[in-house]
């Protein structure tokens, strides 16, 4: 995987994808699947999700600081639905959906390898986390996986139905006021 | 249009197409293009978005505490753009881009006939606007257009181009814990 600045993690996130989320808490990775989040600010770049004391993962955000937003592709379908399905306090995740722990750059959290892209993120606010779960995120590296030809995200439509990402329609002569994000990811 | 609950707002938002959000203040009316938006919980529904200073919307949400979000398909690709790169400062919006406002049931702002569903939003919580223009959203009713045919809607990859809705995965039966959001939009 390649390294990308973290300013860049609105190409991958804007468009809505479903995406895991990895922590790791005293050495112990767990996963989950994360379909409530969106970008809050460009510069410096802020994304906002959602994890709740509902969600096994929750202990071990609130307790580093740190997790991993990992960007699956429509080969992982089944296990990023079956991620969502079962629990960390029951089970390793990546042991049995037989997934790739690697070790980030300034995360204690690990990437997926068999991902496209990896966002490595620290808290920066949880103003609204004790009321929605709502914790504001700043990516701190990205990692994105060139070499792969499957670059279809998937999108919840939030009953178990998933739309598979289509065409692409390029309108950047248009965004007139916006030129400056138009970036290569 | 028929009207269905607002409590089905996920099954329009999580999959994180582009929306157009209106507004109205005295009497007049403004349009705007959002890509930074999530859903923040099922029950009772609440819808996070971004909308500041910067934006000329930002005046009208917050003296009405009311919006629309509206969810265009890929027809309106163009105009989505072009809502997007002009001010409504300037602007009428609704004339310049021939779109028919009709009026809501609960909210000052205008509906949008030529979308596909109509969000009413009340502005339920301010806590991160000043921080972030992060605004906190009770949708109170929605509206959808049962007889267009044209239902693929846009993601927008941050630079200017869209991913346009490609094929539905249906993997209901594997999400044992969630059977409660399988619900009809």
């Amino acid at each position: 995987m390649e390294r990308i600045d973290p300013s860049k993690a609105y190409l991958l996130l804007e468009a809505g994808p479903i995406v895991l989320v990895t922590t790791a808490d005293e050495g112990r990775a767990n996963i989950m699947t994360m379909g409530f989040h969106m970008m809050v600010q460009h510069a410096p770049p802020r994304i906002a999700c959602i994890i709740g004391p509902w969600d096994h993962s929750y202990k071990a955000l609130s307790a580093t600081g740190e997790c991993v937003v990992a960007i699956p592709t429509i080969d992982l379908a089944r296990t990023v639905v079956d991620i969502g399905n079962c629990s960390g306090t029951e089970v390793d995740k990546f042991a049995k959906f037989k997934l790739t722990a690697q070790p980030a750059a300034k995360v204690s959290a690990p990437l997926i390898a068999e991902c496209l892209a990896n966002i490595e993120c620290r808290v920066a606010d949880t103003a609204l986390v004790d009321k929605y779960g709502l914790f504001i995120l700043e990516p701190v590296a990205i990692w994105i996986d060139r070499d792969r030809k499957e670059r279809r995200t998937l999108h919840h439509n939030g009953d178990g139905t998933f739309t598979v990402d289509g065409r692409v329609l390029d309108l950047r002569e248009r965004m007139v006021l916006w030129k400056a994000f138009q970036v290569a990811l």
